[in-house]
């Protein structure tokens, strides 16, 4: 099919998904993972055959891991489309209403944005819980998920499309591209005329080719250079557990801590509390001068070091004189993700939450808190780090927009 | 100064304004506009060069008048600028607000965007209205008007920044892009890291080329195709109002209605009412061949007609066979602006607000008040014709972007 047509059945499954209430959609989800575990040996059958091709193609275990399915991932995924069931549908909700003094009555109303492009990585659960979270919130879906996961996205899709079937709402409401050529995603970013917003989930590079090829309205999400700063009136226990927490408790994510400050005044004393703490965990460092000295396990970090998120068992560390110089640093050198602060002075605390530029600013609290579940929301379809639209966890609600709908009884301008 | 250095000089503006208060803002406002009246001999000089220099090149009368200034014009960008220092600062809402299981405190608080850059055409009072917004929203922001205002703009900023400087606030909170070549207005579109978002004011041509070029999150502003549907139940002579209204109270603005489509059932007898109101405003018709047979002065209309937004007294009409198609046929043909139904069915009017794709849908009134004055927002930016971030009008809220502040007390997940 061509992305036209894929485009004109989205539209077309959009318009239905646009008015069915959250009966049909909670139904239509419990289908879809009913047919998910009916399928598990099909999408079991053809993520063997992905995993086998990518093995013969060299891919890191790693991404390998990413990419493997099991019975118990299959089950998660399921489960997962039941817990979005059981969320709240945001659709229909009036944000605003109100009357103006020549009588007419505003409601700002909340609906689906339409039909919403996703582009991700080799990662089929990925696939079940974006349809999911769009099928929710009354959206159709493109799903271009990476070439690696072909069979595999291909097996789930048909199973959550037979799922739509048997609730009867239409199957086009989630799509997936099964030319996975690097000039037809291209193509996708610049299919206005079909998408109405494109979310990319995967690493820099995924996010990057998207902000720059796209011409459809983005939403990006997910780069993290996160930094923990220890202020001269820290507790440095306190500060030592969460740098541990925010760097060690998973390195790979994009809201764990990349860079250390400490403050001067309280370099000497905590920072071989904390880099104990932190070689305990496997953390290498990298430091300024001022830690190296501190520290004798540190090697000396290069400018690079400042800027870089390593998604590992790394730990840039510097020695700073003061707050405005943490906050200097933060603001740039970070992606606007989450930053913290720990300190037992509030008025460096207010400053230092209202100077940093990101959407999710901390004080005595690890970074790895910024998630959709933690925060609330119940799901996640990713965490933006720009400002427009959403800023930080997006849940269902980030996943809609708005209409006003203005009732009158014969009013000229 | 080279783009990277207006940029650089707009950030450090930012950092100021973003935590500058209300009472900061709005006194520099005021002196904003008692600097432009200040400097209305220099404005109007300047803009007697741009005039000059416009009808030498060929300008339209129409784009001319655009662009003059005069003595009351300026009086009323000064006017404009105490209306929005009297506006309620958005910046500082704490949007919501909750406390997790966990004892973590979150606040999602409303700030600034950062950088705001607008790009628009030969309208110098754009300029005075658009730093106005986006200094009271709290933000710094580079502008980059059409080159035949550009000694206009000149003058005009550098009056607004004569004020900024009086009141204590960075000039550099406006900048204007003295540059007015295609390539470097290309480049700023690229100019993510300096920029938040690019809001584009002007027409479909403009529009089209930020949204191809840009990398920078983009507001869609301004295009508008909209409809007046009359159903069979309508008051025709209501009907007739509103289309007389919608489209000949002022045709050049993205509100005004360009097609009407009237259901079968009434158009023997409501058609000719309406054509005798809008030929009475000299409105011209382009018909259906249904229309065509009812209404001796209607031209035919080719396909084309459906799809284009005249912004003059110009009317595309078509009788319709349903309600259904009458919403087929927007929901085709329209831009997603504001969509009107005349109708005294309260299932009617229900499907049509519900199965229209737009920012504003009109039940019994004209398309004309999407407007954010209209709508009690005080001032506006623009309308929005996206989904993302913000649809229909824009005012100070849409500036702005959310964050989190997460007060912990050493939590650790």
């Amino acid at each position: 099919m061509t992305l036209q047509e894929l485009g004109t059945n989205a539209r077309a499954a959009a318009r239905v998904l646009a008015t069915a209430g959250a009966k049909e959609k909670n139904a239509a989800l419990h289908a879809m993972a009913d047919a998910l575990l009916a399928h598990t040996a099909d999408i079991l059958a053809a993520n063997a055959a992905d995993i086998a091709a990518a093995r013969e193609n060299g891919m890191r275990e790693s991404l390998i891991d990413r990419l493997a399915l099991s019975e118990e991932r299959i089950r998660g995924m399921a489960d997962g489309m039941r817990e979005v069931a059981a969320l709240t549908d945001p659709v229909g909700e009036v944000m605003e209403g109100y009357r103006r003094p020549n009588g007419l009555a505003i409601r700002k109303v909340r609906v689906p944005m339409g039909v919403i492009g996703i582009i991700y990585e080799a990662r089929p659960n990925v696939t079940a819980d974006a349809a999911a979270l769009c099928l929710k919130s009354g959206n159709a879906t493109l799903l271009r998920g990476g070439k690696e996961a072909i069979r595999s996205n291909t097996a789930v899709v048909a199973a959550l499309r037979e799922g739509l079937t048997t609730a009867a709402l239409p199957a086009d409401a989630v799509q997936l591209l099964e030319d996975t050529s690097r000039e037809t995603a291209t193509a996708m970013m610049r299919l206005n005329d079909y998408l109405d917003v494109l979310i990319p989930r995967g690493g820099a590079g995924l996010i990057r080719s998207v902000v720059e090829n796209a011409t459809v309205p983005v939403i990006q999400t997910g780069v993290g250079n996160c930094h923990v700063y220890v202020d001269e009136t820290a507790d440095l226990l306190m500060a030592a557990n969460i740098i541990e927490n925010a760097k060690a408790s998973r390195p790979s994510v994009c809201n764990a801590a990349e860079t250390l400050l400490v403050h001067r005044a309280v370099a000497e004393e905590g920072l071989p509390l904390m880099a104990a703490k932190l070689a305990a965990r496997g953390v290498a460092l990298r430091g300024c001068d001022a830690t190296c000295a501190l520290l004798p396990e540190a090697i000396p970090a290069t400018a690079e070091d400042w800027a870089t998120e390593y998604g590992d068992y790394i730990l840039a560390v510097k020695v700073v004189d003061s707050l405005d110089e943490a906050i200097d640093h933060i603001n740039t050198y970070g992606t606007g993700h989450s930053e913290c602060i720990v300190t037992d002075s509030h008025t460096a605390a207010e400053r230092f939450t209202a100077a940093v530029d990101a959407a999710a600013v901390y004080v005595n609290a690890s970074t790895r808190f910024t998630d959709g579940g933690e925060f609330g929301l119940g799901a996640e379809i990713g965490i933006s780090t720009q400002k427009l639209h959403a800023r930080g966890p997006m849940g269902l609600r980030e996943l809609t927009t708005a209409k006003f709908i203005i009732n009158g009884n014969g009013q000229c301008r």
